[in-house]
């Protein structure tokens, strides 16, 4: 069986969230709008999901849920959004770090709108420079978006904090959770987080549905319109299956956080311990005391990590160069260029990304053949 | 057994379509994106399912079709990609009778942008004017957008001399064409349509997916920025199984249009024909001659829709007031009223939408309970 450790590109759709979409496609098939019993059948499961999911990051009512095609579409609602319902305000402070998803829809913004954008940097270690984020904060901020969990480097940024500090100048505030949603514990009402962002796919759920929460009273302007779905906040008819099957999503995750041992951090912490004792000259990246339980990035110096993957994955291992987003690129990642990753280990980072599926096994049979593949490209001629 | 007579609303998902979908969910799960054996596996089948939908709307090129999470995105895209590529044409041509996909759109565009929209009226016959059509084009036009099929109705416009004069004074083209796909064959390369909007959840495939046409060579801008996907016009994972389930859909719906008599139009014309016959003061609406052979929309005078769809619901049969996207607002069809269907008539109104799996037998069952409930309806005193 191939062992998948590139659980931040997308997870394996749980048995259970399957089981729990399938009647909707044959046989729950209604319009959720439609007046009749095909139609009615289906909305109480659409009520069941968002309250699941309201469950999972501690939204204080089910109408803060708005089901989206994903987290790049929640994402682009929000940043639009923010900056649509502020006349005056254009500017945005975000970080050098983000996902895609937001970093092309703001570059786009700046070059054809001149927004100003601030991009905020890290250090070494991947953490935010808070001062300078502070510094970047202004009357003319329109949102601060700032990630929650890197999804290179699974790095957690101090998003309470940071929305607390963007509403004393009068922004909205964004977080992409796409990483974080699922993983570690979330609850948004004990917060000043006016929107989040999240994905099924990243957390057992389907691929096509993700959320952006919205807080209560929170000015907002849709990104997709059309009928009235979602209190006129996204418009298309609702895609049934795949909200019930992020709902179940969220039950799993939900009940697997609020198990008490913390089993994904014990497997991560287990490989990447013993990928550094077997294996030299190389580092564990990003802020290492404060990440997300499932990640760890692994720079290898003096090795290319498209030649690790490659054994990895001949040897039926899957893992990651870094976003999966950017792989087909060839550049360096975005991420670990802003943390000034020297050189030497920058071409050799690989990210190993575990979830709760991920056995003890799996980990062992990873440690026996990982460092027999860094032997053996260290000692072969680049070529 | 219910029997489902709304099929305009949304179609059943073909048990094949989900017996296609079901391995990319909890086995070949992998991101796209991903340069891993879990990655690539997955692109392969994106591919297939990209030329048969490609087959069946006759688009040149595979690039030509871009996935997108439904109709409603893939209008939206459309309608803003249109006035972002082309400064200084700031009017759009457009129908009365158009889904809210496009119509709340544009009424928030010239409420907020300042843009001239042309809403060209119908016939009693819901027929275009085309003489109006013309008009309102000129060198400002950026869009004409019209939809291929109506919702409510069923009748065809005709979108391929439409875009012919579209194109004379250098407009974009764009057909909604969520109800026509799968129902009428369709062949782009003979046309000069600019862009198509489609629906899976329409022709028997899943909801949450559907598909933008985008003739090679028109100008473009993205409405979801982030990653590289659908060659950067798309941003965000690819909904892997709800698109090997919408190629799966499209070839089910290119056999089915191959076959060569037209079952669906048949069943539609013995349903209509035995509810006139039967029930007096009745009348069907649209343009009879040219309309799409699953639909029929009968006004039955001098009664309220919403009883009639009570009574058959209450005998398992499942039917629509108009649109579904509607419902619950209680405000007559917008469809209906630009087609000035006397107010007798014009609250009594039912649309019966069939679908390839609709049988002789259930219109035959339909036959013999909607006489029943007319007559009881005109027996009975209004409440």
């Amino acid at each position: 069986m191939p062992i998948y450790l590139d659980n931040n590109a997308t997870t394996r759709t749980d048995p259970a969230v399957v089981a729990a979409m399938l009647p909707f496609f044959t046989e729950q098939f209604g319009n959720a709008s439609s007046a009749h019993a095909f139609g009615s059948e289906v909305a109480g499961a659409l009520r069941q999901a968002r309250r699941a999911l309201q469950g999972l990051i501690g939204a204080a009512a089910e109408p803060e849920i708005v089901f989206t095609s994903g987290g790049t579409e929640a994402i682009n609602t929000a940043i639009l959004s923010a900056l649509a319902v502020q006349d005056g305000r254009e500017e945005v402070v975000t970080t050098c770090v983000e996902h895609p998803a937001v970093l092309t829809l703001l570059d786009h913004l700046e070059a054809t709108r001149g927004l100003r954008i601030h991009r905020i940097g890290v250090d070494h270690e991947g953490r935010l420079d808070i001062d300078a984020y502070r510094r970047a904060l202004g009357p003319r901020t329109a949102l601060a978006s700032v990630m929650w969990a890197n999804n290179e480097t699974g790095t957690l940024f101090p998003v309470v904090a940071l929305a607390e500090m963007a509403h004393t100048v009068g922004a909205l505030f964004h977080t992409d959770a796409v990483q974080a949603a699922g993983r570690i514990p979330i609850d948004l009402r004990a917060t000043r987080i006016d929107m989040l962002s999240l994905s099924g796919h990243k957390l057992h759920g389907p691929k096509g549905i993700g959320a952006l929460y919205l807080r209560k009273g929170t000015p907002f302007s849709p990104l997709i319109r059309g009928g009235p779905q979602e209190r006129r906040r996204r418009g298309g008819t609702e895609n049934v299956p795949a909200i019930v099957g992020l709902g179940k999503a969220a039950e799993l995750a939900a009940a697997h956080l609020a198990h008490p041992h913390g089993a994904v951090g014990d497997l991560r912490d287990r490989l990447e311990q013993g990928v550094l004792q077997q294996c030299g000259g190389c580092t564990p990246l990003g802020d290492i005391a404060h990440r997300l339980p499932n990640t760890s990035n692994i720079a290898f110096e003096a090795i290319e990590g498209e030649a690790i993957l490659h054994h990895l994955n001949r040897a039926g291992i899957a893992a990651s160069l870094g976003s999966a987003c950017a792989s087909g690129s060839m550049e360096p990642s975005h991420v670990l260029r802003a943390m000034k990753v020297p050189p030497r280990a920058l071409r050799g980072a690989i990210r190993l990304s575990l979830s709760r599926e991920t056995t003890a096994d799996e980990i062992d049979q990873v440690l026996g053949v990982l460092p027999a593949i860094i032997d053996h490209l260290r000692a072969s001629p680049p070529s």
